[in-house]
């Protein structure tokens, strides 16, 4: 036989490659100051606390952290994060956490689970690129939430309900958002809430950079505001190690089941070993200490890129200063197209991750995003120099605007 | 609001609670001797390897090992696939190898990318109910594929291509498959790979038990026989740990990059921890000194529960010797029924699993799945002293046939 046997499934035609690994294939270049990827800083990886606690495992619970393991996770790990969530105003059960191989599988089963083909679901603009990912293989389609400054504004509610009957949810990072790094406000989040209510939709909270604020915690969760209308995804990967592969779900106790039947059927469960390493690392406090370090880090790193912005970009350029997480959102100057000028900026020694690459539909051209966790302050001032040069050429050879 | 906003996908009405999980709830009692379970033997488990395994990563990789990874797997562990699936009479490239968090994750890959609504998956009866259960969320109709001692038979697919054209592929477990313990001869293969090929049906083949031979190693793999049109599955759990939860894919080349999406979609990436931990047990020729010490083991219980049920079962009961892997499957006399004795079992002191809880369809209730695995030969021998028992009274009991 020559032709094929395969036949590939309908959904195979939404997943893509990841637009964001294509352009890491570009920018990862010898000698080019990235401010493109997404990865905590490896200098803040507890390095003796996890072999302390590896070695901790595996001489009390070798048998155990070796063996199967029940789906829903290790239940002191569980009860941990029930606590955890006490102290951002949500009150649950053990019975409502499932451990996770990261957050990024807690979004593929909320996909599985709710997603169905041609059912909307709203996201924000910008949005992070993997949870596209996630849900696309379950074919929904993709309602663009309307966005400002603090994130998802309340009257998209109004227009989900209006515009696209039968949302399954609405996918929403309050804190500290990949790639905008925006926050929102207590305030918002009551209006977002009581909109989302109103409309009948209900919210999957995604929540990676909460804890990596700099000068005052986020306000109370979604979640916290509407238990019972919220699923809620967490992770350890920016606050210990993204290497172990380990978040969790907080879900209403009508959805547990059928999340915890999808987990099963998709890995039968997440790596014991992992979890009982991580519990070790945690459970006497350790993250109440280490959590600040690295706040301390990245707020002195969002300074510097902070201050090099201003410096080094040309004038039309926008930003926010980020109150915590990882990531500038800058829009550049009018006339700019950040994809376009990649190629240029690599050439240069500088990568980012140009904006279009997180919106599910009309992409704005003009937004780049700078990561200022992976390089040093010394360095990330080297690379916005180099990137102000770059812009300011491209602007002086841009045809200029008829007066 | 006191309606819920919730709307679950019209798939989660095919995810459903594993029937084997309800059954455990019911065997796992104190004083319980389990032949029900599916677990390797915690005694196999190379704890002092993998220490000093965690200690060697930790120590000269550990930046690497705790940050995000690729999504492909790690490099050495991919060439070590190669290289083991060359002794499988295989020749691959390392990009056609796909790490997955064990190979559960591999069957819902494969399901992701192949299974539609409405169309057939040829499977065997009985079958592994995992891959039923992964397959299950992407709503094929499941095909019972015709099949003997021997495994599938390769009328079957002549039956798939009258009866079921537009096949997706057809999922077998060639070497001492769960729950029959049944192994594939060459010729059988031969014969099977011909019969597919000519139907234009692919083949699943999942192969967890595959280096767990007692006296000779089981017959050149399916995916040797027709590499386009085969996906290979191949595990960790059983030779090493499956606490740390990692298989592989073996693709074609065609296949390979809608897989590699789905992966990435699914978690991101395999624990890269997990992969470079195991890669320092295994690089050095590991497993080919451990690997005989778990046969001589599993060997050993085999002997001591094929003995045992020689002496102890009623005169009717029937069963082939395995050759491999973990389990005997014993068919009772006829007028029993497995899941009806079960409480009366587990009453008496001894569990198993009803053979019902393997088949897709048309269920053989006088079927039981014993693990030889978990128990010492001196417990197995009590274990089928006590199922003896209880099968001769439930005979006693049972209406006497008129003569």
């Amino acid at each position: 036989m020559s032709a094929s046997p395969w036949i590939q499934a309908r959904r195979t035609a939404r997943m893509n490659p990841s637009l964001i690994r294509e352009i890491l294939k570009i920018t990862d270049r010898p000698g080019v100051l990235s401010l493109a990827g997404g990865l905590p800083s490896a200098d803040t990886f507890p390095i003796e606390a996890i072999q302390a606690a590896c070695d901790r495992v595996l001489s009390t619970q070798a048998r155990e952290a070796l063996q199967y393991a029940p789906s829903e996770g290790f239940a002191p790990l569980r009860d941990w994060v029930v606590a955890k969530m006490a102290g951002l105003g949500l009150n649950i059960s053990a019975s409502q956490v499932l451990v996770t191989n990261g957050s990024q599988q807690g979004l593929d089963l909320v996909g599985k689970v709710m997603c169905e083909a041609g059912a909307p679901v709203g996201v924000e603009t910008p949005t992070y690129l993997g949870a596209l990912q996630a849900f696309n293989p379950y074919e929904p389609i993709f309602k663009s939430l309307a966005s400002d400054h603090e994130g998802v504004r309340p009257e998209a509610f109004t227009a989900l309900e209006r515009e696209a009957p039968g949302t399954r949810f609405a996918y929403v990072l309050p804190n500290f958002q990949n790639p905008t790094g925006r926050v929102m406000s207590a305030q918002r989040r009551d209006e977002v809430v009581a909109a989302a209510q109103a409309a009948g939709v209900p919210l999957v909270e995604d929540n990676p950079y909460g804890d990596l604020w700099f000068d005052a915690p986020p306000a109370a969760s979604l979640a916290s505001r509407w238990p019972a209308g919220t699923v809620y995804l967490g992770s350890f990967s920016k606050v210990l190690t993204p290497g172990f592969r380990l978040g969790y779900v907080v879900a209403p106790t009508e959805l547990y089941p059928k999340l915890l039947q999808a987990k099963q059927a998709a890995d039968l469960h997440t790596p014991g070993f992992n979890q009982r390493v991580v519990y070790e690392v945690i459970k006497d406090g350790f993250l109440d200490r280490h959590i600040p370090e690295i706040r301390a880090r990245y707020k002195a790193n969002r300074d510097a890129m902070a201050e090099a912005l201003r410096q080094h970009l040309p004038q039309g350029s926008e930003w926010l200063e980020p109150q915590g997480g990882m990531f500038f959102w800058v829009r550049l100057p009018e006339g700019l197209d950040a994809m376009a000028l990649l190629e240029t900026a690599v050439a240069a020694g500088v990568a980012y991750v140009p904006g279009a690459a997180f919106f599910a539909h009309q992409a704005d051209v003009r937004s780049v995003r700078l990561s200022y966790v992976t390089l040093t302050p010394e360095r990330i001032r080297e690379a916005v120099a180099i990137l102000g040069r770059v812009l300011h050429a491209a602007l002086d050879q841009a045809p200029q605007p008829t007066p």
